[in-house]
């Protein structure tokens, strides 16, 4: 791993795929073609890329009842104590509405309202992620969304992994569809003779799943793009070289173009963090993925002191933040920007990644700036209410008509006049 | 304006504009340039298409106080009135991180952290808008916002219109360039010499401002891309046609794509607002914009009862909703989707638009399933935190090992179990 002097300026930011003209083109046709033929198109599609001729998409009760039959029931507990943990988070989010008393009677108000009905896409492949349905599914529980369905792409044997399922079993959800790729966000977005549309997609997918729901967004929502992960370690000389080359590789092992940077006060930690980073590599599975992350994007700085290494973590923005010095939570309270911070050595990251209640989905490539992590208030949304009584209109009509007539609004100015003491109340 | 009866399924949908090649073109030009030269592009396309030439951008502080001198003072107060009640409804928003104990010392928490900057494009033309002003600024000063920036173009004098420059200067906001179109966008997304960037972009603009904010999302946050503005009101045989005609008319006269709905159980409610919407259109000052708008998407429905017309306001999801009813608070309780709800005859819309206190940016072309008008949210970030001691990391390191390692991620759990108790902690 690259040791090099900290400057003022260093950036996570990676040039990242955006899909070339053809894959584009493709997703317009998927989307198009579901749009208009529905499940026939949506058949064709999973027999084209998945493989897999289907009669029927959702998943069946016998099915989710086989898996957690088969699952190993020491999972099934910790899957279960992990979405209790999500959940326990996530409660501490949700919030009331508001009511505020005017004079005269008259009152605004905020209303908060779950959505409908939203839509988890799962991504498919070699892997199972039951962590992404505690971590999409519980928000949405917890914000109070009454309809909540999965979707994700069945294997050549036309199942989804057994994973999956017993994640949505444990919360209840059974809504399942084995759709993937482009043609599964059409279907959350339009609906299908089958599937009835969502007003919300979330969930990591492929490039045609990541390009579909960017050409869906407006129709329905979407959550952020994710991009490759990232995680940025400061430390001091108190810090294990050992622990902080693991939880490194443990970004790194995600994706080539994941990002690991250590930030340290401590030249010796520096040093005995590039070696031990070059002895964990060559055992670990994921060695090619991770040492092209190391490679392309690993850097260590050393910065002279801990105010220029926190100001370049700030600069940063990153994903995950590791803060294992002298006095971490202090420091903390110094970050500004920082999609999930983990105080300590015990805090490892993984441990926000399955099980200790915080969301996993996080603002990638710098936008912890101005994003957050996924949370109930994701799931929910806000109507005000005006509730002006005559005496209160009597009052204000004049300033709001003159405000009106100061931006060229004639017809806003009238309507507010419009009311007429003569006529009466009602 | 046409009356039909309500069938099941309406819709407020219109075919937008999304900008042609051409025009998505030139804006890639400008923002490549901003970006690559600066201050020297700006004045480039300041000059090429507002046709003024500046010396500085920035707005002088003698121009603000000029301002000020020229206005209207009691225009000056009803801004001032319509300022305090925008910040009382806002400040009802503003809410607190928290802090979770586990067991063992363990703690999980939220921080909820203002943007570094924000950016408002206001913009020129023939009217001011000082409404914009108030509604997008104090919002991210409720926040705790520290930079907001106004931008806007200047008039052929050089000048922004009094009226932006007092509103701006009621809030305290006195970071203002005269700089429009999409070279305004591109430099709060980029920066130049003289124009620090933002993180976050919001406020309405033409076709190539909407399209600039399209391109730089992602480099930045942008509010959403506010559609043309639309108006539903329900109301039963207890309204009166002259009011209720006079607010449908206070939105057509936004746009021509603007949309105006009454749906409405009560069949002479239906004719009588028919015939005075005809009436008061031949007065109205944009007459022309508004019947084109009321003839081509202005709709009247009669519903069988109270419970279909409340069913079809839900599938129509309206940015504004106006009750007008014998119970109208009541009725309000089962409304799922709308932008702001308007209570009573004496809550006509633009008493939203300008005065009450809620805000006016809200979501449109039916958005309003998933969308919220523009909050405090808007303009802050959520930090998920987490601190496990070693206590805790020593009962759930298994566990989380083991869920690391059923979705195949080996360095994950390795990670976690490098902690060592041998070592001792620190």
């Amino acid at each position: 791993m690259k040791i090099t002097k900290l400057s003022n300026i260093i950036s996570l930011k990676r040039q990242l795929e955006g899909g070339n003209e053809e894959q584009l083109k493709t997703v317009r046709q998927v989307l198009l073609d579901v749009r208009e033929n529905g499940d026939a198109a949506i058949s064709k599609y999973s027999q084209m890329w998945d493989g897999v001729q289907l009669d029927n998409f959702r998943v069946a009760q016998t099915e989710i009842d086989d898996a957690l039959l088969n699952f190993d029931p020491q999972l099934k507990k910790d899957l279960e104590e992990a979405a209790a943990n999500i959940r326990y988070y996530h409660e501490a989010q949700k919030r009331d509405g508001y009511k505020l008393p005017l004079d005269n009677g008259s009152w605004l108000a905020q209303r908060i309202i779950p959505l409908d009905a939203v839509g988890l896409y799962v991504p498919g492949g070699l892997a199972a992620y039951p962590s992404s349905v505690l971590m999409n599914v519980i928000p949405a529980q917890v914000a109070g969304v009454q309809r909540i369905v999965i979707t994700s792409p069945a294997g050549k044997d036309g199942k989804l992994p057994d994973a999956v399922l017993v994640a949505a079993s444990i919360l209840g959800v059974n809504e399942i569809y084995k759709v993937g790729g482009a043609q599964a966000i059409a279907a959350l977005a339009y609906g299908t003779e089958t599937i009835a549309p969502v007003d919300k997609i979330t969930g990591p997918g492929n490039i045609y799943v990541a390009l579909a729901k960017r050409e869906v967004f407006g129709e329905v929502a979407i959550d952020m793009i994710a991009g490759p992960s990232e995680i940025a370690v400061l430390a001091d000389d108190t810090a294990y070289a050992d622990e902080i080359a693991a939880d490194l590789l443990s970004q790194a092992e995600h994706d080539a173009l994941a990002c690991a940077v250590l930030i340290t006060t401590s030249e010796q930690l520096a040093e005995d963090v590039a070696a031990e980073v070059e002895r964990q590599l060559s055992s670990l599975p994921k060695e090619t993925i991770a040492r092209q992350s190391i490679e392309n994007f690993g850097q260590i700085y050393i910065a002279e002191n801990l105010e220029q290494a926190i100001g370049a973590v700030n600069s940063l923005a990153p994903e995950h933040l590791e803060i294992v010095t002298a006095n971490a939570e202090e420091d903390s309270l110094k970050i500004r920007h920082a999609g999930a911070i983990f105080i300590g050595r015990y805090s490892s990251e993984p441990v926000g990644d399955y099980f200790a209640g915080t969301n996993h989905v996080l603002p990638t490539n710098s936008t912890a700036r101005f994003a957050s992590g996924l949370n109930v208030d994701d799931f929910i949304k806000r109507s005000s209410v005006v509730y002006y009584s005559e005496k209160t209109w009597e009052e204000n009509a004049p300033k709001i008509a003159r405000l009106a007539r100061m931006e060229g609004l004639e017809g806003h100015a009238r309507a507010v006049e419009s009311r007429g003491w003569t006529k009466g109340g009602n």
